[in-house]
Parts: structure tokens; C-alpha cells; sequence
């Protein structure tokens, strides 16, 4: 048996999520929230659930859902998007990047990424016989050179995928970053697919930029969102995409065939909650508190702590601790002091590394109190 | 903008159910039922999410489930299955479907499907580079002719997909057909993918055929199943395949990068309702009652009743009513004697019309019965 994807072994975030539950540790390696969702977003599935909505969607979602996501952007951004003809309900944000890769990625064809990069990037492109072209950010801001990235663009380049804000590298991308993007994009046959899955957790008064708020990027791009995120309900798999008709056209071709729909009874229940305007306008102070606390306890660790602009990750640089590379050393703090973290090197093609690890505090105070006492004894 | 899917229109599922629901129809064409999921089932899924179970599933699916699975297959088929090795839950068995032609099928690859045969395979198969050879089986009982089969397959067959029972022709796989299968693939490089979405709806005390109970298939096959069609609940997309541990290896490189995980609280919920031994016994005999009360309807009829020995679709002969092509006749049924059914053409790679239409039964009774009033004005 051929394998497609012969380089793929289990994620670092099942690894090292394996691996802390083995060891008891505190877990801040995988993302994802270890306090309760809002009782009343469950209620609401239950009420759907019991008015009988078990049967399959629409493919392309309910409306109500795509309507109240329209509503969110016409509040938030001022844009005003067709829930009908640009709007499609995923099941999960990881669901609508694969299969916009498959609508776009043909074989030959180039994808420029940066890394370090979510995982999922390089192999769903490979998988529909692309080819991945890495631009290598770095430590301690993590910039975008677009000169670089204009010289990396070749007759061959069809995508470019960006990340805003930044897993892992905790970045946010600025309006001239969007500009110089738009400028690259505008007269080439070039799409983007752009991973917004952290829009709403963005820090210190920080705007996020959306690819839809520029005309030139909105008329080729993707937008990917997720309710897993911005609801504390990962294990939910819901999230949406955004992307003119055309492109969602023939992203609705493949999503057939992929899910054909997504959760009914949640579905449902998420539009109703959303119509509450403005459910998701205080996430961030939410997750700054944490973010504030963690910082504050890392001070009195030899950590070296790197800003967190957006989402709910924070790096850390242990060049005062230790030589060893970030896997080994993740996996020794996971075993001998019982936190787990994710070493940034698994976010690059090539293992490259910078001694830094990943830290996620989506998680109770007493969670990251606990992880902060492990940490000292570092 | 290059559309690798150029055949692809709205499915005719999503076509007669719009068309449905504009004319007040009796809706027969997609298939779903109409009557509740168990308020057991329901308070299963709201205590798991109450007690904090909304965060990512592990990758390849609970644990609880994929036991739950074994411990199925085990009472059923007196088969053993490694829950580690050989079970992975899906969102849904279209998901399954398509992760598992996205594993197998290479560029350049043909893949045997008989057809009248499911929506999704062909254009899934034609996404990954691979080539489609249809079978084409005809009325009445649409049997598979094994030599024709062998006489197809060359250098590149790679797949042969099977659907037992069968969407739409809600015939049967018997044993011969089987052991003919295994015959022609043991010594070749060609896997099966079986869909058995029905597999426990099955009439007049025939027994359901599985791959996994035929040792040549089980080390080539892929065998999908869905807990929608098995608990009332299409809308909650959850589903497993089952196949031999390199090809289970294989298949969840690309599900993780698909969509990672399934729905988390409505697998530990279906785990502990399945616990309940013997839970999918009984669903034949509810099925069966609802086909024998439309059989006797339809009596009544000028259609001819085409029989059904499982799934809970049934296929009515028209010729005696009318000269129409199969989708406007469904289209006319439709608008003016208000019952919507899905045309058996739209099943064909190349439309071919038999004047058969597609009958979802899984409906409660008194939907069944106006239904049959209308058809009775035909
Ligand atoms: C889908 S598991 C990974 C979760 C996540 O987004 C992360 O930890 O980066
Ligand atoms: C996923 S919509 C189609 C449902 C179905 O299986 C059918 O009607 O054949």
C-alpha cells in the first residue's frame, strides 16, 4: 500500500496530550478550554434536540446561522456578505481549511505558508498534490518579509494561507501586512485562504484585520472561523467559512461529498445564541485575564516570555534552562515536572529549533496557578 | 478559476427537498425520518454536555464508543475487532466515504461502482485523480454480474466500491456475491470500500452479508456504518469505518487533517446507549412494518411495486402512468399531487431512465398514508 502522506505521524497535540494525562500533568499543550461552556448554549441544544431537529441540515448550514454570522460582520467589520450565496457552515474550522485546500490545490500547483504553521496546512496541500513553499518566521517578532515572499511567487503559485492572529506564534498580523498581502494577490491568479479562528482573542486594545475587510483580498479569499473557539466548545467540531460566490460555488461541491451538512440540534442552538448581539465582543478581555496571570507567574520562572498579541497561546524561550532541543525538553518538563507544553519546532517542515515551547491558557486560574508552581521549580 | 468538480449541480437530495418544502409536499425523497430520536438518547447527549464533555474527542474517537463497536461486531458476526487498531469514528458516513477514497485513490487509479450507486462516490473518486468504470445493473433485481465485473478490472483497478443493502435499489448482497468479490480481489493490489449504512435494516429474515465476516475482504476492505441511520439522528453526523490496521493507519493521517475529531458529547452519549446490548435488533422489524404498510398502499396505485429487502428505500415502476422522463415525472408528482421522490436516473453517471422512482419510507405512519392518498389520484 502506497501512502499518501508518508511524513504524518500522531500530532503533537495527541502526543503530548497522551503523554500529560500518563503523567498527571497539567495539560497546556493541546488547545483547548478546561472550563465549562455557558449552560444556557447547552440548554439550547437540549430544547432543539427535544423539538426534534435531529435530521440532516442543509448542506451549506441553516440559515439562521449563516444570517446571524452575516450580522456579526456587518456589526463588527461594517461588511455586508450574502449568507446565501457566501456563507457555509463547517464542521469545524480544521473541516473548512482542508476542504478549501481540495477546492483550490491542484496537482503542481505551489502554496506558500509560513512557518511555524498549524499542522494541517502542508500535508492537506500534498494530499491534493501541491506543493508547499515555506517562508521561515522567526523569534522574536515573527514578521513577515513580503519582498521575500513576492520573490517566492512563481507562474506555479495558486494560494497563499495566512493565520491572524497566530497559532503558535501568538502575532497578529498589522493593516500594512493585510495592504502589502492585497498588493501581491490583486492582479495575479493567486487565492488566500486565511485562518481567523482566534479573530475574537486579541489583546491590548489590538483590532484584528480581516481578510474581508479589503476589497481586494475579499474577492479571492477564505475566511475560516470556529464556534469551537469562540464559545469554549472545541469538541462541538462547528465552524464556518466565508468566501465570494464563486469560490463558494466550488467549495460546496467538495463539502458535499466531504460531510454534505453539519450538527443540526447545535446549529440551531448556536444561532439562537448569537442572536444576543455582541456574544463574542468581551472574549478578549476574557482570555487577557488569564493571559495577565499566566505572565505574571512566568516572571518568577527563568522562562523568557515572548508577547502574546492574540489567541490563547503565549511562547516561551528556555534558553536560560536548558540546551536541550524543544521536544525533548517538552517531553522531560511533561515527565519530571507535570506540565505539558507543545515545542514550537513541530510547526516548521523542517525541525528547527529555537528553544521555545507553546503555552496554552485557555484554562481555569487554578489550572494555570498549579502550572506556574510546577514551572518555578525549573 | 479551474472547478475540478465542472458535473457537480445541487444534489438531487437537496433538489427534491427544496422542491418539497415549496410545494407543501409529502417530502419521500431524502432520506431521513420523520419521528423522534429516543428522549433517552437525547438526555444521554445533554448530561454528557452538562458534565463538561465539549472539548475535542481524541482523534480516531472516545474509546467507550469504539469498544461499544467491538463488542457490536463481536455479537453480531462472532468477529473480533481491535478498537485501537481498526475502528475510527467519523462525522458522519459521507465523511468515511470520502477520507477513505481520498486514502486509497491515486491519480491515474480506476475504481469499479455499480450503479445505480450513491451521489458521492463517483465525484469523491474524480476529486482524488482517480477514474470511475460504472457497472450498470438494471431493473428488476439490478444483480451483479461477477464475470462482467472481472472482465473490467486492469493494471490500475484499485478500488471497487460496494453498498449493501443497497441505495436506491434496496436490494441485497447475498453470500455468492461475497465470496465472488473476495474471488476476484484476494490476489490482486485492489482494496473494497463497503458501505453498509443499512446494515441493520434488512427485511423477511434475510441476513446482512458484511465484509468483515469474509477473512479475503476484511484484510482489503474499508467497511462504513452510521449511527445515524442506526439511532434516527442524521442531522448529528456521527459514523465509523472499520479496515485492517495499515489501512486504518492511512485513513486517520487524512481524517486528522480533515476534520481532526467527531462531536464529542454525542459519541460518549451513543456509547452509553449502545452499552444497552441488542439496541440495533429490533430496527427491522420497525422498518419492515412501515415498508409493508406502503407496499399495501401502493397496492392501491398504478405504480408497480419493485421489492424491498432493505434500506428503508423503496423503488416504484411508473410505465403504466406515464411516458415522462423519470425527473420531471418527480417533478410533476412533486408540484401537483404533492409527494416528492427522488428520480432513480439521478443515480446513473450517464442519465438513464427506467421510469423508477426512489421512495424514503422511514417516515411515520400517518405521513405514509397521506402520502399514498395523493399517489392514489395519479
Ligand atoms: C485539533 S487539536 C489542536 C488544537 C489546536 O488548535 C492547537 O493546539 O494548536
Ligand atoms: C446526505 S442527503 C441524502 C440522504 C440519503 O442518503 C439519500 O436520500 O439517499
Amino acid at each position: 500500500f502506497s501512502s499518501k502522506l508518508p511524513e504524518t505521524a500522531v500530532s503533537i497535540f495527541s502526543q503530548m496530550t497522551a503523554l500529560s494525562n500518563a503523567h498527571g500533568a497539567v495539560n497546556l499543550s493541546q488547545g483547548f478550554p478546561d472550563f465549562p461552556a455557558d449552560p444556557e448554549l447547552i440548554n439550547l441544544v437540549t430544547e432543539y434536540m427535544q423539538q426534534g431537529f435531529n435530521q440532516y441540515a442543509p448542506m451549506p448550514g441553516i440559515m439562521e446561522l449563516r444570517q446571524a454570522i452575516a450580522n456579526k460582520l456587518e456589526y463588527l467589520y461594517r461588511v455586508q456578505v450574502n449568507p446565501e450565496t457566501e456563507i457555509t457552515i463547517t464542521s469545524g474550522g480544521t473541516q473548512a481549511l482542508f476542504t478549501a485546500i481540495g477546492t483550490v490545490v491542484q496537482p503542481g500547483d505551489e502554496v506558500i505558508i509560513f512557518e511555524p504553521a498549524y499542522d494541517s496546512y502542508k500535508p492537506s496541500v500534498e494530499l491534493f498534490g501541491g506543493k508547499v513553499i515555506p517562508v521561515r518566521l522567526q523569534t522574536p517578532i515573527f514578521q513577515i518579509d513580503w519582498d521575500e515572499v513576492e520573490s517566492l511567487i512563481s507562474e506555479k503559485t495558486r494560494l497563499i494561507i495566512i493565520n491572524n492572529p497566530n497559532n503558535p506564534t501568538a502575532t497578529v498580523l498589522a493593516q500594512e501586512d493585510l495592504l502589502a498581502l492585497e498588493r501581491l494577490v490583486v492582479d495575479r491568479n493567486i487565492y488566500v485562504l486565511s485562518d481567523e479562528v482566534y479573530e475574537h482573542i486579541i489583546y491590548d486594545e489590538r483590532v484584528h484585520q480581516s481578510v474581508i475587510q479589503y476589497p481586494g483580498l475579499r474577492e479571492r479569499s477564505f475566511l475560516v472561523a470556529s464556534f469551537g473557539k469562540l464559545l469554549h466548545t472545541t469538541g462541538w467540531k462547528l465552524g464556518y467559512i466565508i468566501a465570494p460566490p464563486f469560490l463558494t460555488t466550488e467549495f460546496r461541491k467538495i463539502h458535499q461529498f466531504n460531510v454534505f451538512s453539519s450538527n443540526t440540534p447545535m446549529q440551531y442552538a448556536v444561532a439562537r445564541y448569537l442572536e444576543q448581539q455582541g456574544r463574542y465582543l468581551n472574549l478578549s478581555s476574557f482570555f487577557e485575564k488569564k493571559r495577565d496571570l499566566l505572565v505574571m507567574g512566568l516572571q518568577e520562572t527563568r522562562f523568557n516570555i515572548l508577547p502574546s498579541q492574540g489567541t490563547y497561546f503565549l511562547l516561551v524561550d528556555y534558553s536560560n534552562i536548558s540546551d536541550q532541543d524543544e521536544l525533548s525538553f517538552a517531553q522531560y518538563i511533561t515527565r519530571e515536572h507535570r506540565v505539558a507544553m507543545v515545542p514550537v519546532s513541530a510547526f516548521y517542515s523542517k525541525v528547527y529549533n529555537q528553544q521555545l515551547l507553546r503555552i496554552c491558557f485557555a484554562k481555569k486560574e487554578a489550572t494555570l496557578v498549579s502550572a506556574i508552581q510546577h514551572l518555578k521549580e525549573l
